[in-house]
């Protein structure tokens, strides 16, 4: 029974590997005949190599239909023209056809499991329980500092939580509070204590943006991440996008309380928020850190082949140092990283593990010659290499081609066709 | 006779389009019955829109070879130990399948015309040749400021010119001196002479990395545009790689000398060299800017799809300004610019223009919804979308598939083996 991916390039060895139920059950060289499983769904695996899924911490997966809707405009008349009204216009099945979109294009990517904020929660959690996905899903909250919607917000957030039972073992929910200017410290504090209680993970955006960090100094007399601090609501399940401004201390502020970080490049270098992301002296300090994309309305795409490309080569061009951010270290984050911060056993190709994975198509230019694997698909590939997705030990894709995705795509357009 | 498009996308209209021999020959309306060509191939190009193929203005095709051999290392132990002992055992046959394996590509993510600087130049010729591709070839040209050898590379250059001649049409010769730090201000500016003379494109590296700048003033007593201007070698013949430091008063004396500058984004950014290029100023001083994606040592592929994205992104980021690099702006400089900087009739879908052309394939995540089908192709797209290529009015890729590209994938593969 299960999946039986033969002769399978793992770490430039010939593989076999027998997946059980949702687990990675044994890796053994090829043509061991220990794991020939009567029953067991072949999959020729010669020419491919297996790498985990990609984990994507931080999109927003409806906004597929926000791809190259106003490009190149500067953020606030961005958001005020062109998102916002048109994202108030967003019915349950826009988003549920927005996220399917999504997830046909992580899939096509190889991303297996994301981390999700955005409205209409239910419609998104469909999508991913149909598409195959694992995801982790916040719906984006905001009080506005008004208390009364500080109260409701509470009482929204409850709610949810407890209807996360409803769904399947794929998709659990998470807190989802804005950013510190558009939430109040009051309902921060209640997400950390609640978050504590219920051992749930936080998603929030912090220190995007220049002036957000200004606004906040003139707002609360200090910094964003000074800001989390004094309130007492950094901890290891507040997840933080972003944080592309901040200082020495409060990178140490950050690894003392075992908050986690996630950079997101192409939307950070498309909306011209910096780039000068300290990925090098977070690690050192011992911060997790992990790739996100963002949504499609800044990014423009969910390819996580090409966010590991642009966190290396954005690392590597500010700090004018070759040596920085390995091919091997935005793998890891983007892989393991992820997975760890979200606390799902996978990210890894280990026996015992989820079987997440991906198997990359090596018949192309970018892995030609293949002097080192790793290098080839974070330099040189792109996520058209993806030929087969394996998600909870189902096959979600097979060469190179989404269940469905043709209805998707239009769908999808459809219900992107109203907007003005 | 010829090839008739059948309804593609141009501009969003559908579109009929003829081409005769090497030529685009008419544009109109679909359906419209005066292009009817008895005996013409029709290609279907409903889903598909049309653009003009890219033109990759610096590139080493051979050195697809490299591809992953040996990165994120510092720029002079990489040279020393794995590029140069390695170079130095290259043979003709291995350059022809490097190339080979380069155009196949190019072809695959939409390029149809490249600007080359390598060894063995007359098996990279044969390579284009075979592969229908159109290309600029220079032969890499140093003295290293030895009298002996600057009087044999003049005689080597002029030689090389005498037999572009027995090249077919889509292929002709430029000078190819390779730096200021590798060829001397005699040979400079014999070259300029040369080039004058018999109105050839010179092609070189310049400004770089800080490092060159600092020897250039140590050597020379100032900085590469000066120099270069004090031997009076600047003009419009002259296309120059990289440019990443330059002052204003070097961006006017470029402006006025006419001469082009390549933006090479990716391996500026992976080799540590910088991101400050000047591509709003240059382009504001009237300095015609192509983009290019250098060779597989350094960037690590060669998808202008992915170039257009890296310079608008890269730019947008470092001046912090997400309106300047416009996808448009970057199309055409991946396009137009770079057609423009050699002479060539092509870069744009015009009746008479050279039928060098790419079918972009709708039908994928990237393009869905499609607001703006050229925000779409620069920021959500990557090579993987090109369909069909036409180069020269003949079709050289269909379907996503370059004739023979696993044969020549493995040998390229295999002639990259004895690297150490």
């Amino acid at each position: 029974m299960g999946i039986l991916l033969k002769s399978v390039e793992l770490n430039g060895q010939q593989t076999d590997i027998h997946i059980e139920g949702n687990t990675i059950n044994r890796i053994v060289p090829a043509d061991c005949c220990d794991v020939a499983h009567d029953g067991a769904t072949l999959i020729d695996g010669r020419r491919k190599a297996i790498i985990p899924g990609f984990v994507n911490m931080h999109t927003h997966a409806a906004m597929t239909l926000f791809r190259g809707f106003g490009d190149d405009m500067p953020l606030m008349r961005w958001l005020e023209e062109k998102i916002w009204p048109n994202e108030a216009k967003l019915t349950d099945e826009d988003v549920y056809w927005g996220a399917r979109l999504a997830c046909v294009e992580m899939l096509r990517s190889g991303t297996t499991t994301f981390f999700d904020m955005y409205h209409h929660l239910d419609a998104t959690a469909q999508a991913v329980e149909e598409s195959g996905l694992r995801a982790v899903l916040s719906e984006a909250c905001f009080d506005h500092f008004k208390p009364e919607l500080t109260e409701r917000r509470k009482k929204d957030m409850a709610q949810r939580f407890k209807k996360e039972a409803t769904y399947s073992e794929r998709i659990r929910y998470a807190l989802g509070p804005h950013a510190i200017y558009t939430v109040s410290g009051e309902l921060l504090r209640w997400t950390a204590d609640f978050a504590a209680e219920h051992d749930v993970s936080i998603h929030t955006h912090l220190s995007e943006t220049e002036s957000e960090v200004r606004q906040c100094v003139e707002r609360f007399g200090t910094t964003p991440v000074r800001y989390l601090h004094r309130l007492g609501v950094l901890s290891p399940r507040m997840v933080l996008a972003h944080v592309l401004y901040v200082d020495d201390e409060e990178i140490r502020i950050l690894a003392d309380s075992g908050a986690k970080v996630v950079h997101n490049p192409a939307s950070n270098m498309k909306l011209g928020s910096g780039y000068q992301f300290q990925y090098t002296a977070m690690r050192e300090a011992g911060i997790p850190v992990a790739i996100g994309t963002d949504g499609c309305s800044s990014s423009n795409n969910l390819d996580m082949v090409e966010a590991m490309k642009l966190a290396s080569l954005l690392g590597k061009s500010w700090r004018k140092d070759p040596e920085v951010l390995t091919c091997h270290e935005v793998f890891d984050a983007a892989t393991r990283s992820g997975a760890d911060m979200l606390g799902i056993p996978a990210g890894r190709i280990e026996e015992g593990c989820l079987a997440d994975i991906c198997l990359i198509d090596l018949n192309m230019p970018a892995f030609t010659p293949n002097h080192d694997f790793i290098s080839n698909l974070v330099f040189a590939a792109n996520g058209s290499c993806v030929d087969t997705v394996i998600c909870n030990g189902r096959v979600v894709m097979r060469d190179k081609k989404v269940q469905g995705e043709d209805e998707i795509m239009e769908q999808a357009a459809n219900a992107a066709l109203k907007f003005k």
